[in-house]
């Protein structure tokens, strides 16, 4: 159960950083999707590695095969096989956690609970796996063309958007290369992580993301919330500390008076501290909610750590490393905030 | 699926709070556990309402009655059957919204949802559910009494604790109606919220939550991970806007040199900003995490809103409600992560 | 897991035979459904004991409320709760299997596996649950209306219907205490169950269920063949051995040539071999399928058994016992027909 | 959930017959067993085509590669992806059901449920498919090793082995290509499917499998059953029409006296009409089931059909098809009874 999302909707996936391939089983897309194979090359490519100066330089083609469910350009209503090869792995750039427990990262509780661990890369603990949710994300996106997924870094470090996401314009986006909405808070976002770089370190940030045109009725109460589904979903990435959705951790410091959200005549609302669902459901109105990520724990500097006798060592990153995980997180929450409301949307059909 | 939680540990539950009786059923509870059942009602009774003079004035003995499962005091490893009768309903209190949406309640979504809706006392959406819940982490605790788990207001509206959780006395919470564990700032809690209270207003706050002594190994990789887990389960609980885990939102301001959590020789840490995870998994420190309430929506003030046709029309809660939900939730928090700890560590004996 | 029964419609069960109550939760039935109560309890009384002379003796009401899930006669969408209170528990016809383990019953695999039992009426093991499988079933029904389900009783010993289904008249079916649809076989069945239960033996049978009526499309590839989840569920049934769908065990004699079913031209079927199902999907023709019933365990004579310590010792069944499980077990049959159907039903218009 | 099986031991899949691969991942399996890759190969052997002059002569080599989840030799805890390429179809030999629906085939119930097909080879209703299961069989055989599973032909059209299982050699199975536990009986079969094949024409059959040594207490009450799980896993193999444990259909015309399987000192019982499962769960005696077979729906002869817009055509199947499916469906039954018991295996650990 540990390597599936959704339940109609469903991404089962495999893979190391360092074996031959990634991949993953789509379960319960229906048929007769017109599915862009090309889109979903676009989507990894947002992702991938080496994209610009402020990620890793690793360079991988990320290049996706579909194994299965397609037949002449449509979903067949079967499972989609698809696999990602590992091309460009340098495992000798891991000989030095062979034994060794990297800080804040995942090689000792691997260790402990399995016995045993494949040391390459962070094997299954690498964030290489996002490529699977990838390709998951943009066939989900294909299902639900309807809907409107956009991400966006909004903080760095301390730097961050200081307005509320209407006022941002969204096209800016993917013209930077921190994916920031704001085009002049992006060039310090940039500026800042550069600085960092140079430094070995590592910052952590936030993105935003805002799912719009939605129908109203998506989720379900008690324990399949749609926002408690899309909350276990980004709490899945790698390095996510926390999530909040609408007013989030700064609606626990305020008034009911000045809380409520109250109707037009239609049914939406005057305000949207909801965040676009009351009781687990949506209610049409924007879904919008942030995704901390702490900093990267691998440093290209020298830390003391220990062995797994125990021992004390000094180590040093020597792996290709992202300063910030945020720029090519963007594409990751979308992906899964794509399989989420894909998954709901679904289910709604059912009981409808 | 939408109402049960976990895998191995299972809590399905049903009712509404103006039918005879909400329930659930305990499915996994392993066999030969010495269940004390008074120990159950005593965590209902530190949820249920009319404890003191910051909650709802209303009335209920929350009395449970435990159906199967249960033979000469030990649980028989089959499914445990309960059910708490509802007995003081005032069905009248909610004559108002019979065809009118309270604003910021889940009134409209049920009603645009399912085309028919329980308006009294919010039907199925009302936190009446979350009595079930106490009941299931109550056999929950009872399984894994070596795991320690502490929940305690941390903050109500801008009062805050400004000391970290380890210089807390936790033996103070229940010593006080709101549940804080620092009895000065306690003080002040229970001041503002009898003023809000006062205004006919309400107001949000935060819990925090600390798991103690946790086996090495709980978790597992990808979509099953421990925190995902467990912001799963607390942004199912009714108002819950945010999660955070370890270092959580300030973590996306640090650097990694300053968030990395470095080894002592026994293979605890130094630090733990992680909060007690890495990967998904608990390497044996403290799990701690916070939850965001926003304020409850009903206010004992006049509001516009609309009807269901669409009219606007002005309302105002008679209702018996909380000022605060916090004070209540945080036995909650506690059942809901006893759960999801009970869960895993079953999961981790089938895979030991 | 192992309490619970489909995806979408999915029941989730408890009690023992000689607790307070049995019940479940239903969990999926769409909103607004008209749910006829006394229906379901029309159905709960087929299934009754003590309803003729070749039944167990046993009077139960088994009168079931429902808790939650229904306001003004309809469904909400939220889950629904019931319960049948037993109140005609003799416990003392079990002190004789209090440590002795019963031929062919489940004390010893209980005790085993459990190291704790309630033995007094077979415990969780009792065929009472299935009780609680009629609810979920005459709400099934109501959900898929235009689904026909018909269940009898086929054979019982070595006397059997020597007819195809389609030249009974399943009109007859109710008008006879063994559920046959031959009213001539049927009174031959009658008397045979009569001279068995004279001489305190029991005796086993098949039930034959038919659907019709059924949408082409029904059932979803590799492991959720409609006619698996079908078997699956009726070897849930205590005393089930077999189960045979279309041309079953037959056809495993037949030949490609005799075998296959040649279509007309409007895609039904000349013959129906195949029961209904093609690759796991419904075709549109008449599913059918039976079941195969061991012998009811519990004698009215002497038997030689063990006790927990391996001690020799003889007992004898002291219970009101069914000496033909077959004339109550039909209702159970359609009862779970009906929630599966039901289940692929909900699953068909999610993918569709 | 419909190309998943198991719960904590659970197998997703991909893959049509004329696609570029088929493969899947194994969720579940613990970490640290040493996995022999070359048997995993060996069993594939066992299930691969053109192996005798009784299946169908396509030859592929069906090679397995692993891609994930192992490391030294030894399973990771993490999911294991697989592949097997598809390197021999001949898809012209479909040509013929572009549009045309083959008798008793999948190709109605497909094109009618999802609107497109993959006509070549079947597609995803292909037995190729079944290649998955051996790999994930293989693997569970590997983790249950003191459980012994062996599979065997019982019956072939009307030739049958007339003996208990216990008075047959199973080391004669593997001799010769039918699989048959009787040399004798085996000669018979292979003659006459021989003869069949000459006709153009198929024939039905049945395969009985024994599991031994296995632990007292595996399996799960109410609808985890353990039977009700093997015979949910093999009726989901293609042309599989019935399954009976135990007694099976025979036990429908006993009588509860001769029927009843009394209990030896140590808990053993001196008959073992049962099956070895009580009330669901394994009493530690041998479990035995058979699997009915219908005739392969593909036969080398003329057959009148329709084709999807109703039109009345002539076909004849020209792929490389078995006569009789039963000697290639031994090793498929082992491999899905291996799963199934490794998934009790670890549920059983999990409540332990």
């Amino acid at each position: 159960m540990s390597n599936s999302i959704g339940n109609l909707f469903k991404l089962s996936t495999f893979g190391e950083s360092h074996g031959p391939a990634i991949g993953g089983v789509i379960d319960g897309c229906p048929a007769g999707i017109d599915l862009d194979l090309s889109y979903v090359q676009n989507e990894l490519d947002r992702r991938k590695p080496g994209q610009s100066k402020i990620t890793t330089q690793r360079k991988e083609p990320d290049q996706v095969e579909f194994l299965s469910g397609i037949f002449e350009g449509k979903t067949t209503g079967t499972s989609i096989g698809f696999q990602i090869k590992n091309t460009n792995q340098k495992s000798k750039d891991y000989t030095h956690n062979v034994d060794v427990y990297r800080p804040s990262h995942a090689d000792y509780t691997y260790d402990q609970k399995y016995g045993v661990r494949d040391h390459r890369g962070g094997g299954r603990s690498s964030a290489r796996e996002t490529a699977n949710w990838i390709v998951g994300g943009a066939v989900a996106k294909q299902l639900i063309k309807d809907i409107k997924i956009t991400a966006f870094t909004s903080s760095v470090g301390e730097i961050f958007i200081d307005k509320p996401y209407q006022e941002l314009d969204f096209s800016t986006i993917e013209q930077n290369i921190v994916r920031c909405a704001d085009p002049v808070i992006a060039e310090k976002m940039i500026e800042h992580i550069s600085e960092i770089k140079k430094q070995g370190d590592t910052v952590g940030g936030t993105i935003t993301c805002v799912i719009q045109n939605i129908p109203v009725g998506l989720g379900e109460p008690i324990f399949n919330k749609l926002h408690a589904a899309l909350g276990q979903a980004m709490l899945s990435i790698n390095a996510v500390k926390g999530f909040e959705y609408g007013s989030g951790f700064c609606g626990a410091k305020m008034k009911g008076s000045d809380h409520n959200d109250l109707f037009n005549q239609d049914g939406t609302t005057k305000t949207n501290l909801s965040g676009g669902i009351q009781g687990g459901i949506s209610n049409g109105m924007d879904i919008y909610f942030r995704v901390a990520f702490k900093p990267v724990a691998t440093l290209i500097q020298k830390q003391d750590t220990i062995d797994s006798k125990g021992n004390n060592v000094e180590m040093q990153g020597r792996g290709r490393h992202d300063p910030c995980v945020v720029p090519r997180a963007v594409p990751i929450i979308e992906a899964l905030a794509a399989m989420v409301m894909a998954d709901f949307y679904l289910l709604a059909r059912a009981r409808s």
